[in-house]
């Protein structure tokens, strides 16, 4: 099977192992924003003429299958294929022949890979906007419940003024809030299409971005052509900064409530289901769940200086850079966004 | 002379040298602002019965001599008084005898101090803001003139298609509009009055927070006074961040300028100006500003790493960690936040 | 099946997907390490006369073919078993009875993931010593060959003065040969046993930690039972400190490459196979290979920073802060540690 | 006065205000460094025959009158000349004629600027060395002391296993020993003499680097020329790094030590000289000493991540990055690198 970016001489093996790496497993993630986005494609050569009709519903019907057939059964992304957008082609082509072959008109891998990875982070963005709304939410009743119950307000962790639990959860509600419009502007920046900018320059033809943009449900294009690929990093990077953010707030909670659970100051009880035990020492309740969520605040942080390394003191346009870096979206949960 | 929160044991001299540090130099900074929230303060003080009027005009008076005589004559705050505060708060005292000790009640420390770093702060980020504007003016108008100028396009470095001048600047210009709206949202979560929080629990006062926020012309106050402790180093990382995202534009068009100049390239041609040359190789033009921007903004970074690495995993309603750091704002330029 | 350290309460869902998380995937690296240690730790245990020897080889039997299974035909721990430990104490178990159950006297998690991450870390670290070594000859005599060649030096990225490619990689060689004394020494910190310190204040037992340590290979033992826990994260980000430094080593001479290989430069040609090409560019050749290297050194730095912010600010005697972190040891080859 | 590097034209101020930034201020740290530099330059260029005997006295007995006056009365560095070097410069042309003007002979301003820093650094490195092994010794004894004094053992941070105080401090002692281990390592690899390779190509006179090495007290010569450039910033990251990893060892100690000397821990008792009070709750004892060293320990990270984010990404044979980056040795012992 060929790849369809090879050109006559076969790549050397161990810069195929490093460049290609993991790709392969780790865009199964991609599977259903490629699907979305090529849909998009598609149906806009179509209306721009580019593309005739039968051509454009055979592309759409094929692309509903792959993403149905990747939901039901899965998707093995061959080796030899390296990375999602090569497998689709590739299953494109079988299924519709000559049609599947034009569906790179007009795109470039540069933008296909951005418009992808924005349509997946996007719907994690999204889950996370909306559970960070709902855990505020949850810490007002909270704080509100608990308006009056005493506690000894600290300062340099130690006992300095009376307070109330309220006041301590209240004032974490109030920094999601702030988190919250972080992530919110990183998130409008973030959430606008990279498609049709191909490599940075453009193509000969006469595409409509608003368009495809609209089908993919972005609420805007990101305009020019260059900026979209010298924003790679620098808006993955604004969005982790805002995660980070996020996730440093909640870990500041833990850390004070691994301390108010001290039997030393027994302001809290944690319940049994959040702990753990020892396996040496079994009177005790270990804090896991918060000393894990105190040290993914950290790795958070992580993956946004690493982000940031990498776009450091290149120049622009460079395309290419994070090919085969784990994305920092990643977790348990599911890209939804249906084809 | 009696150091004000001293309190009958002499502080080991080992230690005083390292939390206090540079504070008594690097706070001279800091005056006119420490002035400026000190008159906030009296006036809400007084308005709300706990100075009488006459100490209030005593107060402001004296506030604002300090202040003119720090900008005609500088201001030395001695070494024993270790900083702004503690100076102005001597120096009030010389003036208006009692009045002076009154000046604090309803106040700690923690909020005076995180006050006077808002107001400070606010003062670079305006300036920042403003040039940023300009700039993108600026680039936005070389981008049009350039429009048709041509130039290769380059992927991978390497030549790939063609382009224009114009293009390759307009990107810069869109980017910096990008990081304008994300220094613009760091900027209103830190334009935020934190006067009246004191240490993190209020004061037992009737203070009035949205009189004296309007006097320092914060358009609203941090709401949670425990939010606010909470927020010390959290809201600096988010301006720090965003600031670091406009310098790395700055960087990464620097860095395109630093290979479009060369003899190789030869696409544009540096000022002799903005140039200097080497001591040793006299026909050459080292493009030392484009290389000191890229180190700045690597430099940039590293103080919102900094911030981020200091706050890492400490509980909330700790108070003094960044006594002695240096201030990311520190430049040429100069507050004018006159009281 | 019941957990080894569960007692009696149902650890709530969601707190074992965040703290388990992929844990049972990432440890199937770790088995080869985990047997190795296991062996060790039951033939020092017989030896002390803590486990009679007919368990003793009992045990050492089915750790062999616990490990010899796991190279033969993989090795699926079940996700309810959350780990390689667990896994393998379950199957002794099955395969031994009793004596299963005593493997584990003497010891505990904390010791037991160290020993094991260690050995694993250590495989790596041999490999890439050895590579490094190899690397350096490479250069070395790629240099010697090239002593005459011209080049033109560059300072400030523009041509200064006449000098030699032989000269320019005898730089990156003498620079591989710092790196690799920066390696050595936490390689030497790193290389030490820490099995018998139990959870950082050891056992009432007379256990014998030179015995183990000498079979695991171990020079000698990590000596200060609380300073093993302390370093926990404080090593690897010592070790990732000198991988870094290697790395962006490589990552100048690949940036050097990817300028010299520009046609406009034209020093150097890089072979077809090193390259890949553009799917809508067909003249360009891309080099993919040093960009990633480029990009690696960002990343490889990157892990080197999460880890020091993941310690970063944390008291002494924390355990269990490293459960779901990633290995910064991933790679291709694979740990030859066996029992 | 003219720019000694200087040509023709000027430089324009801003750009100027930029490069040299806060230099002129912050090199009268360097002048002892660059004196003693200068001396053992002369000596050699004597020695080699490219300067006469008188002109070689003259010259020596200039610096150590620079030296001497720079010592007795302080020096200010003019702004226009921008730095140390220039400055020395200018004083040794006033006081020797046309002799001044051959001290450049066979020096660039980057080895210049390199051996000063060495020079500079290594006086702050053999002091924090010395400190380093004379805390070990005190902890030593404090732990031998306190071998039997009962203190809790804490996992988790809660109560876990009986422990004494001796092991504690004893593990610090050890991890100390640790870090005295990397930083030796990184400390040898910064103590080579860069003298003598100008640019990074070297010169065209028959030199004697192990000479020049000697007289300033270096071991050895870093050898490649080009390495040397090529290790701006990365051999000064090393030793941030080394640095670093102990100031985190004392931070973790610190962090303790709050934890402890909490009334609900009431382990150890801080002594009163080592605390400050508070201004509105007398009745509380702030460990601010050891909550600074947490933050200083944060922030010495901090100076480490920034080194390495300017190096990130650049080619070899970048010179003059570093010009206004502020040192991170900085603080308040003096150099005494006598010439």
């Amino acid at each position: 099977m060929a790849k369809i970016w090879q050109k006559g001489y076969e790549v050397d093996k161990i810069l195929e192992e490093f460049s290609v790496g993991l790709d392969y497993m780790l865009d199964r993630e991609l599977v259903a924003a490629d699907c979305a986005g090529s849909v998009a494609h598609a149906r806009m050569l179509a209306g721009q003429g580019y593309l005739d009709s039968g051509d454009a519903r055979a592309l759409e019907k094929a692309l509903r299958e792959i993403y149905a057939g990747f939901h039901s059964e899965g998707f093995v992304i061959p080796r030899e294929l390296e990375d999602a957008h090569s497998a689709i082609e590739q299953l494109l082509i079988e299924k519709t022949g000559d049609a599947g072959k034009r569906i790179h008109l007009g795109r470039s891998r540069n933008d296909q890979v951005m418009t992808m990875l924005r349509l997946y982070g996007r719907e994690y963005l999204l889950n996370i906007r909306e559970a960070a709304l709902e855990l505020t939410e949850e810490i007002r009743g909270f704080a509100a419940e608990h308006e009056h119950t005493p506690m000894p307000g600290r300062t340099h962790m130690q006992i300095a003024m009376p307070s109330t639990l309220g006041l301590w959860a209240a004032a974490y509600a109030e920094e999601l809030a702030d988190d919250y419009e972080l992530l919110n502007t990183a998130y409008r920046l973030y959430d606008r299409s990279p498609l049709g900018t191909a490599a940075g320059y453009g193509v000969p033809l006469n595409i409509d971005r608003e368009f495809t943009a609209s089908l993919m449900g972005f609420p805007e294009v990101q305009n020019n052509i260059q900026a979209v690929q010298n924003s790679r990093g620098k808006l993955e990077g604004a969005v982790c900064d805002a995660l980070s953010a996020m996730v440093q707030t909640l870990s500041k909670a833990a850390q004070d409530l691994i301390l108010f659970s001290l039997p030393e100051f027994g302001y809290v009880s944690l319940p049994d289901e959040l702990c753990t035990g020892s396996s040496i020492m079994p009177q005790k309740k270990n804090p896991d769940g918060l000393e894990l969520l105190r040290s993914r605040a950290a790795s958070m942080y992580g993956w946004s200086n690493q982000i940031h390394q990498i776009i450091q003191s290149l120049p622009g346009a460079i395309t290419g850079i994070f090919r085969t870096a784990r994305s920092p979206f990643s977790g348990p949960s599911r890209p939804h966004c249906r084809p």
